[in-house]
């Protein structure tokens, strides 16, 4: 099953539609639930009524489905209780804090890192990025992330894998420029982790078929940067799964439904991948030729991330957004 | 004026009263606004009705009002989107971080410390505290906050103060036992900061009258630790104040109505003002004892917070909570 949310003036929340496998039609169940975040509250009781819609859409019988623009949906869930972020895949935090010229963590194989990210408003999938100074160093992060069900303290890794509810892309901007200053005073990120954008939709993970398993989605992430190809790291390539990520985060709270679990930045060893954010490429391009030669994010850079199944066939639909100035 | 959330089974926040100035009556105002977050999203619609609703409730024109039972109130704001809560009291970071030989930040006097916390449910007033492990050094963080309207990112220190539309205490629930790896790893605090809960009521800053001042809460707040007295530390010492911690937390974002912005643990210079928090305790201990001999919270330890006027009525109401074991 694939959901969205269409924007709407007056409720932050959108309103809830189903999508069709495709991407190309859509119905509103604002009958069922209102938005996806009540959807999730009420996950066990209104999945199957959504699925009948999903099933119905798909095969064409639903006479009142629209054509999907992408311009109208916000992001799959606008807004949130929680997002918490993850580093999942070691080759990005050896990378960015090589960068950095900061130690590893010397728990970096067995407690996964997690920080609390902004989520009471994500940016649209096509809304640009708004930049206030060229010296924050505006970055893009890939990431693949969990929505849940409620989600009890305590909860086991394998226990939590029962919790999700569907799966969406992440654009985590993150601002460069601003993390050393944040993670020297010892409070971790704030200023420089703003607004982020989810993909246009969220799939269940029965969407993924056998590309979801041991807690993983084992598909590339596709990057575009500037129209051009930028990656296409595996997102199986997880060091911890999500189920080890819920389990860190609900660890001493309750997590609350429709909570988001990010990945962080999805990151290969194999460098002929590509790379999911700037601050890996300006690594590697430290290493190769002694210094970064690619630029942070200037105004009208474009960043397009998206996922497709080996039939090549886009499942959450694409994040797609220009920077521009800050008034 | 003075509001409260009644909680209510399936409306996770809450429906909202007006409460009275002496804090013994209350009466339903869901015909303006449904709950408190509603309300502060519309805040310059629907905050004149209300302030008129107070204003017969105080002077006994409400007829259906009915009697104050805090055990039918949830934390002023049951959830929100943003919990930013700083450090503004330059005391307590110094104590906390020679606690755990910590260094202070170079811009400790420039930059305000702030991380985002827990927010998707709040602990109501009287509820207890979950200790899953005595270990996790279960502590108290007594606190003032305040809850915005919308604010847009870059706003000024001196125009954040005008999207100030209430303001709340808090307990900001505090595990030391797990404080140190988390900064270690360097990605700031997550499990050492569970929920927290807050005042049964919230008030507008008026209702402080002369004590609310330089965007500060100029009263003592007091802290009672297990039946005796713990402290009474002056708000009114923050360093930085809620229009610069409000700025800080704006920088790359805006915040959306309702987001809550914490004061940081409550601490003054003069130590005969107590502590608001254990781990303050424990290093002046350690400081003149050679080592901290009060424990953190145990179960059925007890944490009474409130604030009173010049006239000894109580302003927000009291948290009172309770640890018990997690099961």
């Amino acid at each position: 099953m694939k959901l969205g949310s269409l924007k709407h003036s007056q409720k932050k929340n959108g309103e809830l539609c189903v999508i069709s496998r495709d991407l190309t039609k859509a119905v509103k169940a604002t009958h069922i639930a209102p938005d996806l975040l009540t959807a999730v509250e009420n996950w066990d009781k209104v999945s199957s009524d959504l699925g009948l819609i999903y099933a119905q859409l798909n095969s064409g019988e639903i006479k009142d489905s629209f054509v999907v623009n992408v311009e109208e949906f916000s992001s799959a869930l606008p807004r949130t209780w929680l997002f918490a972020d993850g580093s999942a895949f070691i080759q990005h935090i050896k990378l960015v804090r090589k960068a950095r010229n900061a130690a590893l963590p010397e728990t970096l194989l067995t407690v996964p890192l997690m920080y609390q990210a902004e989520c009471g408003h994500f940016l649209a999938p096509t809304e640009s990025i708004p930049q206030r100074d060229f010296a924050h160093g505006t970055d893009f992060e890939a990431e693949v992330g969990v929505i849940l069900k409620d989600t009890p303290m305590g909860v086991s890794p394998e226990e939590a894998l029962k919790k999700i509810a569907l799966v969406v892309l992440i654009n985590d901007v993150s601002l460069r420029g601003l993390i050393p200053d944040e993670l020297a005073a010892g409070f971790g990120f704030f200023q420089s982790k703003p607004s982020s954008a989810l993909s246009p939709f969220a799939v269940t993970p029965d969407e993924l078929g056998s590309n979801w398993k041991n807690g993983r989605v084992h598909l590339p992430l596709q990057v575009r940067y500037n129209k051009e190809f930028f990656g296409c790291a595996n997102a199986g390539e997880m060091h911890f799964h999500f189920g080890e990520l819920i389990a860190h985060a609900a660890k001493t709270r309750d997590l609350v439904a429709g909570s988001l679990i990010g990945s962080g930045t999805v990151a290969n060893e194999d460098t002929s991948k590509g790379s999911s954010c700037l601050a890996e490429k300006r690594t590697l391009e430290q290493i190769n030729n002694g210094k970064p030669s690619t630029p942070f994010m200037k105004v009208g850079d474009t960043i397009e991330i998206w996922m497709e199944s080996p039939e090549q066939k886009n499942i959450f639909g694409k994040i797609y957004q220009t920077v521009k100035v800050h008034p």
